[in-house]
């Protein structure tokens, strides 16, 4: 039996909480998505997104767990993609944070979302950028994307985002150094949780001075010191969200940002949307086998053939 | 001025190492790489490619080091491409590494060359099948990929290789289980190295149970325990992979493994190429920004857009 999209949609955009999660499902795992895409495209931009980074052990969980609490009592709809690594070597405690966050669900202003960052034909950041959009559709106010900042897929994912927090702990010393490779371009706010152990001044110290080398960055990241497991805080980090937003806007970022995201979407789907083809192309016309004798016996080259095969696709 | 690719390859084919060098790095760092493979395609297939995985800190290093000496012993000419994986989060170890391997390279016999794992237009993957079809028409007759088996663009390296050697250590306790994961299945010949250390035993029965868990595999990966840095083993290794080679042949997989592997090749070329044809069409012909400004004052809608650029370059 097909589902009926267009009903789903009809109900997302009515608020209704298990449609959302349908349609995330459909997204993720069938070859609908675009059109639930579609459906819901004059529906968007209204979310604001916000990415969560950091090396595993950091509290990412706590802190979004929190700042989900803090924007419920004003009133605000909430959505929460949590990007969980799949790869063997990462920590386990990833299952008892999903369970914590897990608390909030029976909130109807609140969605909750883990997704696998492997197996993904797209990759996640594709599957987690149609999420955002499903949710955003639904209502949210704001949607936190958050991920473990080790791959880059993970990297990716935060790149889509309006703001992206960075969140460390007192005494990571070589790890901050190890920051400085890639992931320290891309934080929009520092937070330095777990804020009564020792260390906090050092680390504050050796955030401020990487920013100092950094040449690329327009704009100095603020640092807010954060105890998220007691909440403190957690209102000073939501004014920094709110002064990044006003900067963005004030300084016409918003929506070039977003523009300049929408063009590398366009451009990831249509590079996806020719493999699928040109994968089709290959299984269906091309004598395949023949080819890999002819390059196997020496009778052509690896070029050649590729060549051959591009142009008649083209 | 043009780099004389002709003259380079000539020397390549006459074993001038230099040549060797220059040719691995422009096929990595210019577009010239697919000029140099169709030059050499009538001298390659001679090689018998070898790939070493394991966590960081078992020893991956060293063990290479022991194998290509004993090979230099018999007189073989010997390759050695050790992917450096780049992320900030790996050890700190390879450094001193490499420089131990380059304690072999006065020796004309022996080509080392390390490359990194990130910042690789088309990936890792083919910049190390480049540097393999060079080091075999430079007439290695063994090439031993080294890689960290981390993330999913080192296992796709392993993939390319004729015989995969997984590196393990004693203790490796939750490590093995998580080995379950991907890495297991394509293993050829498991490696315990530093068995002079307590738990050998338990490791080694680990992976033989897990090997029979698994059923995806028709033959069983013997296991080799050696002390690479004290020479220990090797040479029972070095015949286990005689053994493997001749398993494949007997078994009609020596070719076909190859041919298949030339089957993925072909098709991941042909991708890159599809995608940078897009990319370049997308540049050029395109008013991508009055699509994006249309887009985003909902006039169309992202796959609309998407579509119309896909139709239009097929």
């Amino acid at each position: 039996m097909k589902v009926n999209i267009k009903k789903l949609v009809k109900q997302l955009l009515n608020g209704d909480v298990s449609s959302t999660a349908r349609l995330i499902t459909l997204a993720e795992n069938s070859d609908r998505n675009e059109e639930i895409i579609s459906l819901i495209s004059h529906h968007l931009g209204n979310a604001y997104i916000i990415g969560i980074t950091g090396a595993p052990g950091v509290g990412k969980s706590t802190l979004t767990d929190k700042l989900v609490k803090k924007l419920r009592k004003k009133n605000k709809k909430v959505g929460v993609i949590a990007v969980d690594p799949t790869s063997p070597f990462s920590g386990g405690a990833i299952l008892g944070d999903r369970i914590r966050l897990q608390q909030l669900a029976t909130d109807d202003g609140v969605f909750i979302r883990s997704m696998a960052s492997r197996g993904h034909l797209g990759g996640i950041s594709s599957a987690t950028a149609d999420a955002v959009k499903i949710l955003d559709a639904f209502g949210c106010d704001y949607i936190f994307i958050e991920t473990v900042g080790v791959g880059q897929s993970e990297i990716e994912v935060v790149k889509n985002v309006d703001t992206t927090i960075l969140v460390l702990i007192p005494g990571m010393g070589d790890e901050i150094q190890a920051i400085k490779a890639g992931i320290m371009e891309i934080a929009d706010i520092f937070v330095v949780n777990k804020a009564d152990k020792d260390g906090v001044e050092r680390t504050i110290m050796e955030i401020d001075m990487l920013q100092n080398l950094s040449e690329n960055k327009k704009r100095k990241a603020p640092i807010q010191s954060v105890i998220a497991k007691d909440n403190v805080g957690i209102d000073e980090l939501i004014e920094k969200i709110d002064d990044h937003k006003k900067y963005l806007k004030e300084n016409d970022l918003f929506h070039d940002n977003r523009k300049k995201r929408l063009e590398i979407e366009i451009k990831q789907i249509v590079h996806e949307k020719l493999l699928t083809k040109a994968q089709e192309f290959m299984n269906e016309n091309y004598k395949i086998n023949q080819f890999i004798e002819d390059i196997y016996s020496k009778k052509t080259d690896l070029y050649s053939v590729v060549n051959q095969i591009v142009e008649n696709i083209l």
